[in-house]
Formats: structure tokens, C-alpha cells, sequence
């Protein structure tokens, strides 16, 4: 598959248990990872449209760890994400943990990395990795409708960046 | 694959990029997760038999970090490791990134969960997940002779934990 200008393309090979992510977007990197890294750019555009993004503890860079709520507009509902930041490289990459804490039991924590890539013409592509313990916490991620989230998730991204 | 009782089995299927590694020790499980988690005893047991284990930092608690040193015994040759620590819950389970401060560029890291599980006659199961971020990655970590190394390790926590 190719990535599309502004269309995520999603990789997940069927028995795997990772998750490849890629999406381009009509922005230099600096700005691009500024907006991962911002806590006032961050909540503008991490998660489905209909939600409010709060940070409970935002800390980016290597060592640090983070937890945020996304908060269901219309429902009211909850739900609370938190990791650990593994590394931070300033315009490169961001590698961290992830863990939903709305599982019945624990232990179910991804892997991901975002890795940016400075493209001719002040643009950028974001290749997503995500590597899971099992094929089934992969299977369940894909599941859960992470992809119209994720897509939303980067439609927001482009009005953040085009200073909409 | 059966794990045998004092050998380590390895599950690396092709083409994928995690690997399931199944240990069994004739101890109580709360020893086998003091084992892995104070720093006494780790230095004693996690490694190759001919190298030396020296501990940067050691914080096994959720949100903590660490950094070892295997320094081997004949050439001198020193290899260092690190990463953050997701999660801990005593007696049951350790989450944490892991990377090689050897390679040749950043970004190899992997998730590793360490599952604790109580068997009958006071024996202990570990379920060892490493989740890569590439089957590349996962493939090299096989063929850098991890097995070795790994069951070399496995050997020496038995003695730790027999009181040797």
C-alpha cells in the first residue's frame, strides 16, 4: 500500500502483532513534532472529534510519563490512557508504552514508536509502529475502532498545523 | 512445545516480530519475583556466566527506570542496556522497555512483560513476552546468541534461588 497525501495507511498483517501506521502531512517536522509535544497543541487534536482530551501528567521526553482522559462530549464517559516515555529525540522520534486502563484485567501495554521524516517541500510523514505482547491485544486495538479515532486524530492534526 | 522442567522454550514463529520465552524454577513465586527485582540478587544471575553484572540504576517500580553494564570477565568488552519500567505489581508481574546501547543507530527497543505464575509444590512459571518493534529487530535479537546468554542466566537464577 501507498500512504495517500492525507490518508492514514494502516498495516496489520493478519497472525502479527504489530501495527504500522503511516500519514503525510503538509507541514515541516519541527512543526509536526512540536504538535506531539505541546500540552496546548497536544489536547487540540489527540483522539475522536467528539471528545475532550485532558492531561492528568504530559512529560515528553526520555524518562517521563504521561497519562491523559479523553472525556465522550455527548456520553460524559471516561476513558484513561497512561505510559512511560522510553525516549524522546527532539524532531526524530518518540518511543513510549501505552496502556488503556479500561481492560477487565492489566497487563495488556503496547509499544510505540513515531518516527518523523522531513519530506521534500517543508512535509513530513509520520511512520507509526506499535508493537503488542500478543496478536490478540493487536486484534483487539484494530477492534476497538482505533482507525476512525486515528484518522480524526490526524484531520485534527491538519488544522492544528494549518493554524485553523 | 512443552518447556521441559529446567530448560527454557522459545517461541520465535517466522515472520513475526515477538518472541515467547517459558521458564519453570523449583521456588515459590514471591522468591522468583525478589529475585528479579532486588538488586542483590539480579547482579547474581541476569547474564552470561562469564560476565560481570553492574548496576547503573535500578528502580523496579512502576515509573522507574534502569541502566546495567554486562562487563565480560575475559576481554573487558562492556555492554550497556536500559530503559523504562511501565509496571509492577509485586509477585505478578514486570513491564518494561529494553534497548541495546549497542547498535549501531537508536530505535531498537522492545517491550518485555514478565509474567509470574504460582504452579502446585511451590514451584514458579515465568512467561516472558518481548514484543519488537520489527521482525528485523526480533530476528536480530535471536541470532545475537540471546539463547545462550538466556539460558546461561536461567541456570544461575536456579542456584540463586537454591541458596548456592
Amino acid at each position: 500500500m501507498t500512504p495517500t497525501k492525507h490518508r492514514a495507511t494502516i498495516v496489520a498483517e493478519p497472525g502479527r502483532s504489530d501495527l504500522i501506521v503511516t500519514r503525510e502531512f503538509d507541514a515541516p517536522r519541527e512543526l509536526v513534532f512540536k504538535a506531539y509535544t505541546d500540552p496546548a497543541l497536544i489536547v487540540k487534536w489527540l483522539g475522536p472529534r467528539n471528545y475532550a482530551m485532558q492531561l492528568d501528567a504530559f512529560e515528553p521526553r526520555s524518562g517521563g510519563h504521561y497519562r491523559y482522559l479523553h472525556v465522550d462530549n455527548e456520553t460524559g464517559a471516561v476513558y484513561a490512557f497512561h505510559g512511560v516515555i522510553h525516549e524522546v529525540v527532539p524532531n526524530e522520534r518518540i518511543i513510549q508504552t501505552f496502556e488503556f486502563e479500561g481492560m477487565p484485567e492489566g497487563g495488556h501495554v503496547s509499544l510505540e514508536s513515531a518516527v518523523f521524516e522531513a519530506l521534500p517541500g517543508g512535509r513530513t510523514r509520520v511512520v507509526n509502529r506499535t508493537a503488542f505482547l500478543s496478536v490478540d491485544d493487536r486484534d483487539g486495538m484494530v477492534a476497538s475502532g482505533m482507525e476512525s479515532g486515528m484518522q480524526d486524530s490526524y484531520d485534527r492534526l491538519d488544522e492544528v498545523l494549518s493554524g485553523k
